[in-house]
């Protein structure tokens, strides 16, 4: 009796196990990318920021072009991308690396150079880059990928996705750091290069950097550095982006992150990051004293503590009303994500980041987006402005936290004082069906 | 019987029309200046924005000075703008340009230089600006003029008024762009010219285009660019706001103008606008692909249509509310606006662009001022972003309306189930009389 | 009968004068610093904000060490600080002045620089600096000693105090704005030397001085300048922080200050005042017509008057709600600021500047807090935009206590209609027993 049982399951499985790799394999082959590669495909522009998935040349020039022929037509044609290159180490190289070598010969087929064409080259680079992925996301070389596979992506208005996948093409091309087409070393090595893509919530760098001493050191004198120079010890008199999270021009940006960027509480004590914070205090001590390095870190271990205090408050007090059913419009009222499929066996608010609520940002209660927004832009401003340096983003984030955590308390003292019933006369189900997030965008997208 | 018809009614236009010339001449001979110039007086430093309406000399020096003898006092009193002046183009020119040239000899009388008087050697460049008046509002060469019309001018407390006028006297003074007294292209073309004014909200230009990988770049290495050479394709490494709007040193910026700011829906392919969409196109591919600048611009149509899909149902959601008496204050209950005369007779929020809510910043119900934040901040904000290629703008922009939207639709539910006499009771008619925009302030202005 | 109640009343007073000399001498005595120094203790890493207080080295190296032999080790080990040092009028003076010179020689007892110790040879700047304290606070020279002093340095989490001392830190250590180890005059003359700090609200000095016509002429041209030069007339093209409130490269920055940081409402022509505005005119009169700076000046005087006219009504507004005993949570149910004991006998919200506001950031209702929010931050940020030359600061100051004036009105009227019961059930007491500020937080400090 037994065996048959173990049969019996062991059938099943060597069924189900070659369906899931089966419907997997099938989801991510339709005509957009990703694992909703049936349910959303990508704008025109897309080509542009993943070459490799997106790109079509439909250039109407006929011929095959080398080297010098290029330049000759492109020198009239774009002169400014054609001054980039003369300035750059590839016109300097014998023999010179010409705009075919990259983009190929004939015209029609041209293609926008992705990161293994620049590997052929510059493989050390390419392989500290890729080596990013070993660490998960988020990470430069998981950019894209995880993008296009989130649930968000396909639900989104097509027109927002855009925006998005602009910064997350690091990815997909070596240009998003080093422009075309002079690919200069010097200019990546200052912020700027970092900055496009690092500013704003959720992810202040620019802002908290540039607020700090090290980056008015910068904007003070950094026109007086000699850009030229490694990032090592002695070479620059104050840290740039790079020269901390780069270290000797190493491309493998993510190894030595210990906070996990904030996103969710880690012990920072653990044996990995009792290592990582040694290499910290060492690359902090090119310039100031081991212990002072040492307690800097500790402010930043205490700052996050307190972050993540309220945050578990928020958090606690939001699971405590799904479970009373308070939460209005409830996962049943909302409309599910696309390709959710499994959750509608077991549907639930996701609350926190270990339930993935990074998908949830509108098709919530008001609530929940009330915690979202704590979580996920006030949190981690005060994160960005305790790794950096930056005070007023450390007081402007507790503030909003405070604020937030204090308006959250009332509410749900008001939603348990009103029940259920009074909450959803002000909730009515229809309003989500208005929503981005819904069967009603997917359709318009 | 009908031709008397036909002759009373032209005997009654041809007095009202007459009156109606004669009204709006009277109105605008006031001491103020512009339609209320008989409600509203400038305060004595609107004379160094608006000089040919306000500034009065009171300089106490008596005497005619000619050239030199301007130099030999101000090099002591005042040696920072002689400095300027010696190394701007005037101080070279062949007759000198001095002083008296622009502010006049009589030391009792001079005047600050308005924009005739640069037209007198600029004329090219003056009649190029005073073209923009042919394209309407928002435009350079309008903006004194149309904001000094506008009914909330009169309203608004003169304190505030001050820091409107210092941005919009770009229209009557020229060194709000060419900096005094050096007056230098050079300096004119850097981004810093224009964003003195281009800056917070709803026109975040500076945030976008400093934000933007154009911008990064102008950052990362401008200091080391030729700011000498004219705005032409191959002379700049990347874009500033005066090589894409002035391209060629244009200086008509209206013209090449397809979404009107983001203040209004347009049709992006009317047959005018197509025209300008191939001269962006043909702008873009001085350094980019033609395929690549057609389908940013196609991105952004899409931006815009998503955008407007979200204010066009606030703004529905809105004239429903109306439509069913329902918006608390209602205009019966706000003091009117000033001069807002032929409003006695057919009273009527306005709600949306085309019903002239850009003059509703208060006066309003308080989900009518939810909705112009959406539209004037959030959307202006996605707005710009979208044209700059600031990603970080895109999606902050997306998000606050987003959140916005659904605010107001829950606004509307409650109100709608509360119904007129609750609202009431807690939008009580007083509120609004003690706020700004009302006869209260006008009083104490 | 008289005269024993006069001995009475001495005899008391004898006893109690000095009893609270003691009171302070004790409490002032503890582990920590300040006033509450037996409440609260310090962070490690306060040590290199407040070096006098707090820092002890934990130096491992043994021995005594003088000028080349520090520089012999140190040119390995920390080469950027060195090379600092050597660009600097330190290492070109004669004798020159080594590292001992500041931090001491025996290496296990190093300490940080103090002020006075820069004052054994810059004593003329440290005087000015030091004058500060005769004109209160705010004021650079008793930053930490205030900050130290505060209630709500005890109360609030230690975490975030840490972000509050780095700046504050300011009156501790003169690389606050001479950054170490180059102590560079000309670089202190740059505004980014003062914006690590003075930036952010509640003074956007960053934000509003960048912003400014001052500010885009500094970031256009600045890297020309000649940074070597003292701040005189004639030598700058436009102003600086340090150019307008260090003229002449005085250390004394707040002896010109008429409106007192915005922070409460002044006579702007007192007679103090008076000459106080006559300096800035002729400061201003370095480039600027005196009318020009003098109408600049009434100006912002205006601006000021409308900013105060909108925050007392709000006062007035909440100082009702008070007398009707209507703020809820009511100071009974709040719990008490640390070493309050005065308090215990006569409780009362405060609200307003004149009542210590300063320190109720969050121990407040919610009521009380718009107002703070509306005076510290929407205020502030007016005020700086005004000062500054900042007209979208103006703007979105002025907007924002527009909008929170009139949510203080709404929020008033719904008050008062719900009256006390039903206020108290959304509000309810617990809410801030589990806030910051309060005995909770205290324990886990």
């Amino acid at each position: 009796m037994r065996l048959a049982y173990i049969w019996i399951t062991l059938l099943i499985l060597s069924i189900l196990i070659p369906a899931g790799f089966w419907y997997v394999d099938w989801s991510k082959s339709g005509d957009g990318a990703g694992l909703y590669s049936r349910d959303w495909l990508p704008e025109a522009v897309f080509g542009y920021w993943n070459p490799d998935d997106f790109y079509q040349s439909v250039d109407t020039v006929v011929g095959e072009f080398e080297g010098e022929e290029c330049v000759a037509c492109h020198r009239d044609m774009s002169p400014g991308i054609v001054k980039d290159w003369q300035a750059s180490r590839h016109a300097q190289a014998e023999p010179k690396v010409y705009c075919s070598a990259c983009h190929g010969s004939d015209h029609q087929n041209l293609h926008l150079p992705t990161p293994d064409i620049c590997a052929t080259c510059h493989a050390t680079q390419h392989d500290q880059f890729m080596d990013e992925k070993r660490y998960g996301f988020p990470s430069h070389a998981l950019a894209m990928e995880r993008a296009l596979d989130a649930k968000h992506f396909v639900d989104k208005p097509k027109a927002e996705v855009t925006a998005c996948l602009q910064c997350h093409s690091v990815a997909t091309k070596c240009d998003s750091c080093h422009s075309r087409h002079k690919f200069s070393a010097a200019e990546a090595r200052r912020p700027e290069a970092c900055i496009t893509c690092h500013s704003g919530p959720p992810h202040p760098d620019d802002e908290t950097y540039f607020n700090s001493a090290h980056g008015q050191l910068y904007l003070n004198e950094g026109q007086d550095w000699d850009w030229s120079k490694p990032l090592q010890k002695g070479n620059y008199p104050a840290p740039t982006c790079a020269y901390c999270h780069m270290s000797e021009g190493k491309h493998q940006v993510a190894d030595k992150s210990i906070w996990k960027f904030g996103i969710k509480q880690i012990n920072p004590l653990s044996s990995g990051n009792v290592v990582k914070r040694q290499q910290w205090i060492e690359l902090c001590s090119d310039c100031h004293e081991a212990e002072w390095s040492a307690q800097q870190l500790s402010a930043m271990d205490r700052e996050r503590k307190q972050a993540w205090s309220k945050l578990d408050e928020a958090e606690a007090l939001l699971k405590g009303l799904r479970s009373d059913d308070l939460l209005s419009p409830s996962i049943h009222q909302r409309p599910p994500y696309p390709g959710d499929d499994a959750h509608t066996l077991l549907q639930r608010e996701r609350i926190g980041f270990f339930e993935g609520q990074a998908s949830a940002f509108y098709n919530v209660s008001p609530i929940e987006r009330d915690y979202f927004d704590m979580w996920y832009f006030s949190n981690l401003g005060a994160y960005k402005g305790s790794a950096h340096g930056d005070v007023s983003f450390i007081n402007k984030g507790h503030k909003a936290m405070d604020q937030q955590l204090e308006d959250i308390r009332r509410k749900v003292t008001n939603i348990r004082a009103a029940g259920k019933t009074e909450a959803d006369k002000t909730d009515p189900e229809n309003i989500w069906l208005k929503g981005e997030y819904t069967e009603y965008n997917r359709e318009h997208n």
